[in-house]
């Protein structure tokens, strides 16, 4: 397999750490977005959407973070990243679509560029963007962990790893970076802790990728 | 089975459509987003996040669209609106997520109204942004279904409508309200075409709620 991601790319971490928690050797292609190698020729016969990460296991390719996650699950099922019941995937999924499809795509570099460029937004205002989305959408969170039919224990879902922390843990790696606010999240944080005592989360993180700057 | 949501929600919309695909029936919830109702202490104790939809199938509340779709799928397996086979599923995942998680999240209510109130941009900054999301989205998504693996027929995939049909309808139904240019996407308009002659999509659509305007 091959994974063609950017070492500071939280949905290419997410991928890191599925492929990481299943034991599964793959070669690291690094496409630095900011420098645009993204935008390369090369790299868009082979992504359309000209996104990481980029997952190639013999003929297939396939983009979209939770669908790789999914993917992986399906192919390599031990350990698995979902629970064994309908109701428990669906939960697990839940919390990570409320990272994945309310907090990361308000403030990924494309939106931050568009932000600043085409509708003028300065500095400062950016910065607000970035952290409402993160704290608000991370508040949600931790409701979530604690609400009825929640089973958190060491981790989002129960005492085992799953696909809601492969999506939470670079969440809260970019939430650092911009200095937002975590004191309201603090079984969020309790969890986070608890991932990144592992190799899977620990040795996967963006400063520890080849490409790291 | 119960299904809090808004007829103009598009999230909303994508449930209603797998509901009907299955041939479900369920009792219809109206929680209009305009007026507030979702922050009402009496919906806000269901539902953590505060979104529409929200599913109750039993003790079960589910968010969360995608997820709630899958839960659909594997409690009610006939028709499945997923392929067989992992790479497959994936690639019919990652086209669904192209969508909610590349365009839509940029679009939705309270985005927009943090635009506007917060960074102080104007209607005409409001309109580009979101024409520019779905515009580039759609495209993204036109190439994907002629790209090698991709096994478009009637439907995004195949001659079956799945859960990438489920998203991508609800989502053109925006872009025509905001007057978005879809010239250039004529493999997604005519996926659109059969799915809207099929009355599991007509019959859902918003004009078509018990809460529409």
């Amino acid at each position: 397999m091959e994974l063609f991601n950017y070492f500071r790319s939280s949905a290419s971490y997410r991928v890191r750490i599925a492929l990481a928690l299943k034991g599964l050797d793959y070669d690291y292609r690094a496409v630095h977005l900011v420098k645009n190698e993204h935008l390369d020729p090369a790299y868009a016969s082979a992504s359309v959407s000209r996104l990481v990460p980029l997952l190639r296991d013999g003929e297939g390719l396939i983009s979209q973070s939770m669908a790789i996650i999914e993917y992986l699950d399906e192919t390599y099922p031990q350990p698995p990243l979902l629970p064994p019941d309908a109701l428990g995937r669906a939960q697990v999924r839940a919390l990570a679509q409320d990272i994945a499809c309310e907090i990361h795509p308000l403030n990924n570099l494309r939106v931050l560029r568009y932000l600043s460029k085409e509708l003028g937004v300065d500095e400062d205002g950016k910065n607000r963007w970035y952290r409402h989305w993160v704290e608000s959408g991370l508040a949600v969170v931790e409701q979530r962990l604690s609400q009825p039919g929640a089973k958190h224990g060491a981790f989002c879902w129960g005492d085992t790893p799953g696909l809601a922390d492969c999506v939470l843990v670079p969440q809260i790696f970019n939430a650092q970076r911009f200095d937002c606010r975590l004191d309201h999240v603090p079984t969020v944080m309790k969890v986070f802790a608890n991932c990144m005592a592992l190799d899977a989360f620990a040795k996967t993180q963006p400063s520890a990728c080849p490409d790291a700057e």
